[in-house]
């Protein structure tokens, strides 16, 4: 066993069926896709399939737009940052309404509206450690709100919000629904139509497309937003010449990921239900949030008197790749947002580790995984000063 | 002779060293560089040797910024949109001094501004198509601009401004000077020590390497500048997870760019030249632009009595890929904004036609496209009303 890789919500590995889809146009199809001359026309085919393709992955329909950008992190800064501005250019005030859960993408530029005089709600999480319609109802009053923005699936936890009915309670309320569903696509069925959201933001490089392309739906009819303006690319509504390696990737990611949700749904969390199972045997032993609850690839647990960052490091030195906090913010090591919003207390929060599998996991990493981590508990336990 | 790229202004082929070098980072080294453990921080040396040879090929200083972002037209509205909203944050007026031959990415951004309350003043060009420093000097009074931003070299004509005199009559003016050098950065020597800007955007598909990312140059003390809020990447300076394998080939893609400098100058120029020359011999046609203020791979000719357009279909009937107006606004076919600024006259800029050319381009190619010039300028003539 040379290297297992469980940290699939931070990013995965490029499916090689992807990788090979974007080869022909580096050095072959290599045409600006606005030229008039048959280098650039000649990639619009597979571009179209590429849209089609996310249009059937997120069941969006034809009139919806579907807008191809670099991140998920440009999605969400442009949903939040375009309403912004539009009430800015109606001289009119700003209220966003979103959790304390979400991803820094959405939580810090909150904080950049904030500072630029918008107002912020953020919503608490339940005893579960999910925000549901009732806290949207209870915090924010009818007509005050004018985009709310909630994440389908926590990166940390994996715990799924019930983002239908969060969707009709924000309606009910007056207010635009946006969902940062970087964590659900190819993880969970992600159905816009269903939901009924205005705004949905996904990432290719979570669901085995590459890292550096994104995309933002935007439901027919509602307000256009627009971070990058300049010329025509997607209808003018996202400026910048159009990455066609990537976009064809990342619409062949999500065909494979979406025919991929039943093996992800019983093959990939049986492996996981397995690694929990092996791991609560383990004593003093806390995971994070249901089973039921969260998405079938994601396990925080928590080992009483291990620090998380001693624990990543052996298991990293056995060759096992795990996080500790959003790799977004690994850098500051500071307790992650989520497990904050839950209460869990510092010491919760410091021992938690996340274990994310994809469908690339086979049961020969699952199995050296669980016998990796007993060595490991039993060895930082038997030095531990917090342990006894 | 199968086929003949000649819009390498519109973008460019990848190198095929540039794909090599990115292949390993979707199938093997994919981690997030975020993460902590070796599938992230296995990929950070080969990211400090891109980012030192972007500081290298632009001629930054260690204390300077280079932020790596999705595209040239992320770094200009990063720019434009930054300066707006630090002085909107201190309840100030905005004042974005730029020109009329400017990128749609500038353009349409400063509109934007505009739309949003800012003041733009929008500068004209000289007899041969140049912004220069009396011309702003001119235009502008001392202490009233924050920010002027002006093109390196133009797109469509290939048009070197004078961008270090620019630069020190803005710095004069008391303003700050960011300059779009995407049509600079692997044609002609680029120094940012040298021309003392304060902010620099460049993007890799116009030098050899792939779409989808860039950078935005910022010089150390200057105000910081951020469109994209979120995760720690880029110090903070532009959150989402860094595409590796892109920045990994835009530093290999400029190291090599910068190496063929004294190629383009010479062998491409010749080519150029030699292109132009033959062109010239045809009766009633005109030259935009003087050939020394030009970037070396760049001729826009206008053949009276044929539309622009026409003349491509026949050029790509025959395989040869050139353009008319800027790629970023092909769908619209209106005349340029640059040939309008000119003064050009409706018939000239209809007319014109863009010939770029590359450190890939063969003489086989250009023999080949002379030939074929020759004879799509004789048979459209022979039918067009307008020519006698």
């Amino acid at each position: 066993m040379e290297r297992v890789y469980l940290d699939n919500n931070a990013t995965t590995m490029v499916d090689p069926k992807v990788k090979q889809a974007m080869d022909p146009y580096y050095l072959q199809q290599y045409g600006n896709p606005n030229s008039l001359h048959s280098f650039g026309t000649e990639v619009h085919p597979e571009m179209r399939i590429a849209l089609d393709r996310l249009y059937e992955g997120i069941g969006a329909a034809d009139q919806d737009d579907i807008i191809i950008n670099g991140c998920a992190t440009e999605g969400n800064n442009t949903v939040l940052k375009g309403i912004w501005t539009q009430r800015l250019t109606e001289n009119k005030p700003f209220h966003l309404v979103t959790s304390q859960i979400e991803h820094p993408s959405i939580a810090h530029t909150a904080d950049w509206l904030e500072s630029m005089g918008a107002r912020v709600t953020r919503l608490p999480v339940n005893a579960q450690g999910l925000v549901t319609s009732e806290i949207l109802k209870e915090h924010v009053s009818h007509g005050s709100a004018d985009l709310v923005s909630i994440m389908w699936a926590n990166n940390e936890t994996g715990l799924i919000n019930p983002i239908k009915e969060l969707c009709s309670a924000a309606h009910e309320l007056g207010a635009l629904f946006h969902t940062d569903a970087v964590q659900a696509a190819g993880k969970i069925p992600v159905n816009v139509g269903e939901i009924g959201c205005d705004y949905l933001t996904f990432s290719a490089h979570k669901f085995h497309g590459p890292k550096g392309v994104g995309g933002l739906f935007a439901k027919r009819g509602v307000p256009s937003v627009t971070l990058l303006h300049g010329g025509e690319q997607m209808g003018g509504k996202r400026a910048g010449t159009v990455n066609v390696a990537y976009l064809v990737g990342m619409g062949l990611a999500i065909k494979l990921a979406t025919e991929a949700l039943e093996y992800e749904n019983t093959k990939v969390r049986a492996q996981r239900d397995r690694l929990e199972d092996a791991l609560m045997d383990i004593p003093d032993t806390i995971i994070l949030g249901r089973r039921e609850n969260r998405t079938p690839n994601t396990i925080l647990i928590s080992f009483k008197g291990i620090e998380g960052e001693a624990f990543l490091w052996d298991l990293n030195t056995n060759g096992i790749a795990a996080s500790t906090g959003s790799a977004c913010s690994s850098e500051d090591l500071e307790a992650d947002a989520t497990l904050r919003a839950m209460n869990l207390g510092p010491d919760l929060a410091h021992t938690a580790v996340r274990f994310t599998l994809s469908r690339f996991t086979t049961d020969e990493e699952i199995d050296y995984t669980i016998e990796t981590i007993r060595k490991i508990v039993q060895r930082l336990r038997s030095i531990s000063s917090t342990y006894s």
